[in-house]
């Protein structure tokens, strides 16, 4: 191991303004900085062969859920045993084959809670719980105690903090009395388990991403000695990121480290824990995969002490996204969403990744617009493959992944407000209502939209948008002067005609008119009664028992739509088309 | 640039279930994971020489909050104009130098905002706003529009999105048809902002991370071309990774690429604007500038469409923690908090980096001790030195930052619950009663506390701890049979001698003993009168206008601990010994 090099990149950037370029013109803060050291200031961290960078992640490590430690991660209120039951069973549910049960020697209702799932059998027997416990006799004692006559495989977990900052200010000892104390809790735990049929044993040290790497693989290489660490009987080696300090290529360096200097590397499982201070512990523990860690520590959504410990859901719904099975099942992400949040009591981000209420969701006109055009040509795909939509390559824009693959609806993806343009608005209408507006409706219907929200502020739910449609085209009219009494095809079939009666101002008018087509016919007969328009675009539909006409029209020379429902679209048109002809039409 | 080959590391896990080693049991998911690919499947990702993950941090780049941009980052409710300019004004006064003020031509609301900007002169000098815009010639007209007239140095920020699925879903254009959109834009907005007094230009590829890097070179390099950078008006090159889909490491050798083969490299500022879809947004922004950006686009605490933009908050208190100067201010991060609630009327979540509220607390007892080391450790420094505790370097555990630094109180630091030890109780009861317990009382308190939490399974706070104290150890006596009714100091100097009365079951007992010591005395007497207790500890101290003494006692073979106040730390001393012999005591 050499000390790291630090080549600073060119940038134009000075380090203080003085030097800087015209367009930085940032001052210094009031905050006092020189008070931090950089990492590189505190540990010596190592340069590997740093092969992490081009490696890339194509399995899932084994995830282990430690949202059951003691205080259930920093609760204010710590999970009651019936919460704490309902977490454990959510998480086999899902598929997690090893999981932190507790701390047992931490307090009565953790040891209790572990000693209920070792009488009750409550474990699946493919899966491995796992209780932690400081390095300490008595409580080593407790916690073999808190397990004993399980039939599952069981993992001891050991962990000592073994950083400067700890050896000298919490435990006053000095780096190889540390070592010691590690040693003496590894055979503590030799001896107490000896007699358990199942067990294997795990040690961290903590605050690892703090510790001298020479020192901290030194303890490591006498921890898997003693415990005789062999390929079917590994030990696992967790290091944790206790508290972040770097950024996360700084622990994927110290990952790699140990990967590739580890002794009795293949009888080791190299697992990770990385903490969340910084915002990047998702990003430390896939930088860890890559520099050859196997097994990652983390909770469900991030929970955790302080800012969390590493959210594996996230972790596991990223493989998802480029194409890894996550090997753990988030088909219903909500309820598992609901779970956590009644046993933590601590609420869900809106924008928390893949979970939050509005990560599916896009409120912009351009992005409604491109969504909207994403769903379109994922359905005519669909169609042209004749595979089913659920399953072919999902290349929607600004939609990660398919919010259908984790128990989400189309239906919350696009929502309206005053920002929002057609193509939200026209998706919601036709998602919702099954209106299927043509385009230059969609223009101008997005307009009034804009003008309700603007004076509302807020957001358009899908119901208002329909209300609004139809007060704008299909109740538009205010006093209606103008009816349609009777149509009927007359003539022959060889010359067909149509009788038309209208009653227009109060006044009956009859009249008859060439062709089949009725609402062809009845525009000729409001234009005989002297009220003329000019239809420029007719489209009509059917939507569940009745029939829709959306009819563009110019009259009097400005240009207006008009829609109309009734039992069948030549009935909604010809209904659009005295709508459109009738006195006082809403601006 | 060479195509990436990705050499797998040597890890026991396999690829499926069948060849994993014992430990790995974990099965597949029942996600269509195939429906994805990975980002090596989807673009050439760049080899670089890839500077980036051995380069360190030394400056703060330049921060460019996009919060007031169209739809204000995708709220439900955006922010009326009073929300707008209070957000701005805080932007302004943290220290912002660069503002995005909005998409003027989006809507009315963001128009008019920008011009009111520009009309009333609320923009100060020394910041430069910045507007956004697409590539469509009238819509860069109205945005030149917005700005006209303003004194300010002003950036034109014109972007169009250039990946693969952007272009053939959303544009229909080809490569080639999107570049001469792109290049039509550029020369629009040399057009309409010919005249503008101080006008920069920005460019952004929307979706960069998804595009062709040599495709997208080559447009930038055109549009630096056309818009003629020089050092001295740079243009702004800015590489969103509009959507995540990649471990951070990618988007770093994404950057690093454009970093080193840019023309007119140093007549661009290099700008980044990460989201946050796989949790690695503020990874993907440390990383991209490690790799030469120097320009960072976010929301304050990372709010912004579907799982928010990169929280630049957090990136610049992430350099405080390492000694770097943010550049920005936040020594209130609380009245930020504030501010930022009230307009995007979104919460901060508990766990939030640095501004959550559960992000500076301990609950467990481990943590708590800790840091109430750190916190002794600190004191102790911070005397030896004679130094401001505010001033002298930071090193306490668990606790990334002094809390004090951005304006939150230690007092929220440590929180107590069932799962909490002494350190945190204790610490409590000093920090807001001046208790100072000695550490035989401390644990037999926090025995107590622990009992009552178990009970209640909530938080104590620090009032509640307060009077279990006082339940527990002051007025313990529920029917007290032993009073003091008198103590004199007796004798000579030379042979002091202390009279002490007592009531004990009704009966008075005088007796008079050798010695100065009032406690011991009172101790004698109390022997003397048939109530015999051992004294094992006895301390005590001054609390605000009163004092308090600690008794450590044996009596009839059990310890316990009796507390009381007086007006001295000796009477106070007497009335805890009289306590302790007294009749009834409550377990």
């Amino acid at each position: 191991m050499t000390t790291q090099t630090h080549p600073t990149i060119d940038t134009p950037a000075g380090p203080v303004p003085g030097d800087a370029p015209r367009w930085y013109r940032q001052r210094h803060s009031q905050l006092p900085s020189h008070r931090y050291r950089d990492i590189y200031d505190r540990v010596d961290v190592p340069v590997t062969e740093r092969h992490w960078p081009r490696a890339r992640i194509d399995r899932a490590p084994l995830w282990v859920p430690v949202d059951l430690r003691d205080g259930n991660q920093a609760l204010a209120e710590p999970m009651d045993p019936e919460r704490k039951m309902r977490f454990f069973t959510m998480l086999v549910a899902m598929g997690y084959k090893e999981i932190e049960v507790g701390y047992p020697s931490a307090s009565k209702a953790d040891f209790d809670f572990v000693r209920m799932l070792a009488d009750t059998g409550a474990v699946p027997p493919d899966v491995t719980p796992v209780v932690f416990t400081p390095a300490r006799r008595d409580l080593i004692a407790r916690t073999v105690d808190s397990v004993r006559g399980m039939d599952n495989e069981v993992v001891i977990h050991l962990y000592t903090a073994t950083a400067p900052m700890w050896r000298d200010t919490v435990l006053g000892k000095d780096a190889r009395a540390v070592g010691d104390l590690i040693l003496a809790g590894a055979r503590d735990v030799l001896e107490f388990a000896a007699d358990l049929p199942r067990v294997r044993f795990q040690f961290s040290p903590e605050v690892f991403n703090q510790t001298e790497p020479g020192y901290v693989l030194e303890i490591c290489d006498s921890v898997t000695e003693l415990w005789q660490a062999t390929p079917q009987r590994p030990v696992t080696l967790n290091l944790p990121a206790t508290v972040e300090i770097a950024t996360p290529n700084v622990y994927a360096d110290q990952i790699e480290y140990m990967h590739r200097n580890l002794a009795r590397r293949e009888s080791v499982i190299l697992s990770v824990h990385p903490h969340n201070d910084r915002g990047t512990g998702v990003a430390c523990a896939e930088l860890a995969v890559l520099a050859g860690a196997q097994r990652v520590e983390g909770c469900v959504f991030g929970n955790g002490e302080r800012t969390g410990n590493v959210d594996i859901a996230t972790l596991a719904l990223n493989l998802h996204a480029q194409g890894v099975d996550p090997m753990i099942d988030f088909s219903d992400i909500d309820e598992i969403r609901r779970t956590v949040e009644y046993c933590t009591r601590l609420p869900i981000h809106p924008r928390h990744p893949y979970v939050g209420d509005l990560v599916h969701t896009a409120f912009s006109g351009t992005h409604q617009d491109a969504i909207k055009k994403g769903f379109a040509e994922h359905r005519a795909r669909a169609g042209a493959t004749g595979r089913a939509e659920r399953e072919i390559e999902w290349r929607v824009p600004y939609l990660p992944i398919d919010p259908a693959d984790i128990g989400r609806s189309y239906d919350a993806v696009v929502r309206v407000n005053s920002q929002s343009g057609k193509g939200g608005i026209a998706y919601l209408l036709a998602t919702e209502y099954e209106l299927d507006l043509p385009r230059r409706l969609q223009i101008d219907f997005a307009g009034r939209v804009q003008g309700h929200a603007d004076g509302t502020g807020g957001e358009v739910s899908a119901a208002e948008l329909r209300s609004l449609f139809d007060m704008a085209y299909v109740d538009t009219v205010e006093s209606p002067d103008v009816q349609l009494k009777d149509v009927r095809v007359i003539g022959s079939e060889q010359a067909p005609a149509v009788a038309v009666g209208l009653v227009v101002g109060g006044r009956t008018h009859h009249s008859e008119h060439g062709g089949a087509d009725l609402v062809r016919a009845v525009v000729a007969a409001l234009a005989a009664a002297g009220r003329d328009i000019e239809v420029s675009s007719l489209t009509g539909h059917r939507v569940a028992d009745h029939a829709i006409a959306y009819l563009e029209y110019r009259r009097d020379g400005r240009t207006g739509w008009s829609c109309a429902r009734a039992d069948s679209v030549e009935s909604a048109g010809m209904a659009a088309a005295v709508r459109a002809a009738a006195g006082v039409v809403a601006a």
